[in-house]
């Protein structure tokens, strides 16, 4: 049997991943491809409550921006190891909502860790591993931050300011422009634009 | 007013870091010196669920390698901006049960990370703040775990196989060569002499 593949939704708060998740799963659906999601950070027990602590704004203490990049990729590797790898080694397609491209863009440009201590931590937890296709939902933070405020509540890394979420969009579409696997959509077109624009990726990638 | 100092207490199980402590407290207490205590991992609220989810043999799932070396160094950092910073710049002393050398000793030894990655996560992490002074409790895992056991249940590291154990005093015996401020003390001696080497090494230091 065939591996599975890896496809990732990427994007701000606002983009509109959750309805993209939904195109890519109706996409395998059709196709008959089994599949599981995955949420990051998350999607074990462990790494769930690592997310929590990592989400919540409700800390007796400081939570430094060095734990808050060491959480997240402990969760990443507790994931890959009990849920991605293997789902993907069964012959499971998964589709993941963030993986590591949202911690360069968050951790890397939003909170300004330099490359190579990006790099460092992601080779020694990843060793490697990368997804097969990365949709990136590119929204400007004003129009992404009012919709995800409209939503409800924001959680701690939400209510970062302006500049913040200038600097997490600036790094997306700079590791976006060297990178083959992910595909650009403009996530402010209607949202049967978008949804064209997955289902046209989609497509080019099974070709 | 003048700032505190960071003396650490490290060595495997069983090697007498407890009684170390008390030596080093009543060492303290006699010189009219104000300190607090602290304890790796943990120490803070989060850095305690973190330590938690490290030590317990308890899990539904893989705990990877590399969550343990994440998490060691989260649970550090908040523990130094949240506890050993701000004591040292009030000038309290720090007694620390465990610090960046068990990292080194038992990730980097034990679980075989190389140099590098483990230098890097510990710059990203720690910024080169060190330890003023460390006492290095030197013991074979033979005797050490003998002792332990004798305690009562091992935890989840401690269960480790004895080359994982040979694996880290070497390493704690290769670092402690190479770093001055690193003083290795013969645990297999008997106590009183223990206590008496422990009470040298302060008095070299506070010359």
């Amino acid at each position: 049997m065939s591996k599975g593949k890896f496809i990732v939704i990427e994007g701000m708060e606002g983009a509109g991943k959750s309805t993209a998740i939904t195109v890519v799963e109706d996409f395998l659906k059709q196709s008959n491809i089994p599949f599981i999601n995955t949420r990051e950070p998350g999607g074990t027990p462990l790494a769930e409550s690592l997310r929590s602590i990592v989400k919540s704004v409700e800390h007796e203490e400081t939570l430094t921006q060095e734990t808050e990049l060491l959480l997240m990729y402990a969760s990443r590797s507790q994931l890959l190891a009990n849920k991605i790898l293997p789902a993907l080694e069964k012959g499971e397609w998964v589709i993941g909502d963030r993986h590591d491209l949202s911690s360069k863009a968050y951790q890397g440009g939003g909170r300004n860790f330099d490359d190579a201590v990006m790099k460092a931590i992601a080779d020694v937890t990843l060793k490697g591993f990368k997804p097969d296709l990365t949709l990136y939902l590119d929204i400007s933070p004003q129009i992404g931050l009012s919709r995800a405020k409209a939503r409800g509540e924001l959680d701690r890394i939400e209510l970062e300011k302006i500049d913040f979420f200038d600097r997490v969009r600036n790094k997306y579409l700079e590791l976006a422009s060297k990178d083959d696997s992910i595909i650009t959509i403009d996530a402010s077109q209607s949202m049967p634009m978008v949804h064209q624009k997955i289902a046209e990726a989609l497509a080019a990638f099974f070709k």
